[in-house]
């Protein structure tokens, strides 16, 4: 087991079967030297790689991708969630639908932050259904951006976000990837 | 002038005599060198006062009190916006106005990941009329916390949050504070 795997073992806690509470650590407090570990992760799986931008949504990707950013040295831009349907035209739009809020959001980038040709890693806490991602990569296609790399901490395999975006293309590194988890045990199984 | 204020006087945007943008290097696309920055500032001007944690709220306060945190080596809590008005028992609620969506915000922080007597380090991206401030404290106080400092990137010091607040006690640190921003000649006046 890796760092990751190890701390959601020890802190985490299976709501249900398909719901993992990670907010003493990852979503809520934030534990910085988990942080750490998860910026140093990337950044060794992608020692190759240049990015231009790092690029997450938010509220609880920020801290992640923050410190993925510093330890890459590049900027970090994050999608918003608008408040309003008022979106002028210097913004990229996609919705998204949350299952956790069962609402559909629209997420916005300002055009000036995002440009033709850019490498963009993209940073998230989680990947589920994968329709976070599909709004961040539907975002850089409008701008002309590459989506160089995704990197996300943890990934609910079992509900095939991952899945149908490795079969597009993408190159995803999830650095927890959940099997499945047993409501009744509350036992969580990883792939490796 | 320090960093921050030759960043702001570069980069930040005078929409209006009350609105200054800084979308392209602090609260949207996020320059990194800038948040380090900001971190050694408050690191060196508190290097004699222990923290148990940083607190700030989401989503703009988030990548700042990221890099703060870490820089103490302490953990981060988010205090999140609620969706619903379900608020559980579990948690410390404040209600926080912003005038830049005018409507109020229940702001929440789960009662597990703030205890009595430990000493918070409050940081935020802006401080305008102290609105959001003032929830952050009175969350502290619901909890028994103490709130040892507050580091602010952006202090506009004309919509008085940072004098009110100075008032009742509390020791606010603001890297950049704006005596005045001039509508039509976009000049910044800060308060050295």
């Amino acid at each position: 087991m890796n760092f990751l795997e190890e701390k959601i073992r020890t802190d985490g806690i299976v709501l249900n079967e398909k719901v993992l509470k990670v907010d003493t650590f990852l979503d809520h407090q934030i534990d910085v030297s988990i942080l750490n570990k998860i910026a140093d992760y990337f950044k060794e799986k992608w020692s190759d790689l240049n990015f231009d931008k790092v690029l997450t949504i938010e509220a609880s990707g920020i801290a992640i991708a923050t410190v993925v950013a510093q330890k890459f040295n590049v900027p970090l831009v994050f999608a918003k969630k608008s408040k309003t349907l008022n979106i002028s035209d210097d913004v990229y739009t996609a919705d998204v639908m949350s299952f956790t809020h069962q609402k559909m959001n629209k997420v916005i980038v300002s055009k000036e932050v995002l440009n033709k040709d850019e490498n963009i890693l993209i940073i998230d806490d989680f990947l589920a259904h994968g329709e976070a991602l599909t709004g961040l990569i539907s975002i850089c296609k409008q701008a002309g951006a590459n989506v160089s790399a995704i990197g996300i901490a943890i990934e609910k395999a079992f509900q095939k976000g991952g899945e149908k975006l490795r079969e597009q293309g993408y190159k995803i590194e999830s650095i927890a990837r959940i099997n499945k988890m047993d409501a009744t045990s509350r036992e969580i199984e990883f792939i490796q």
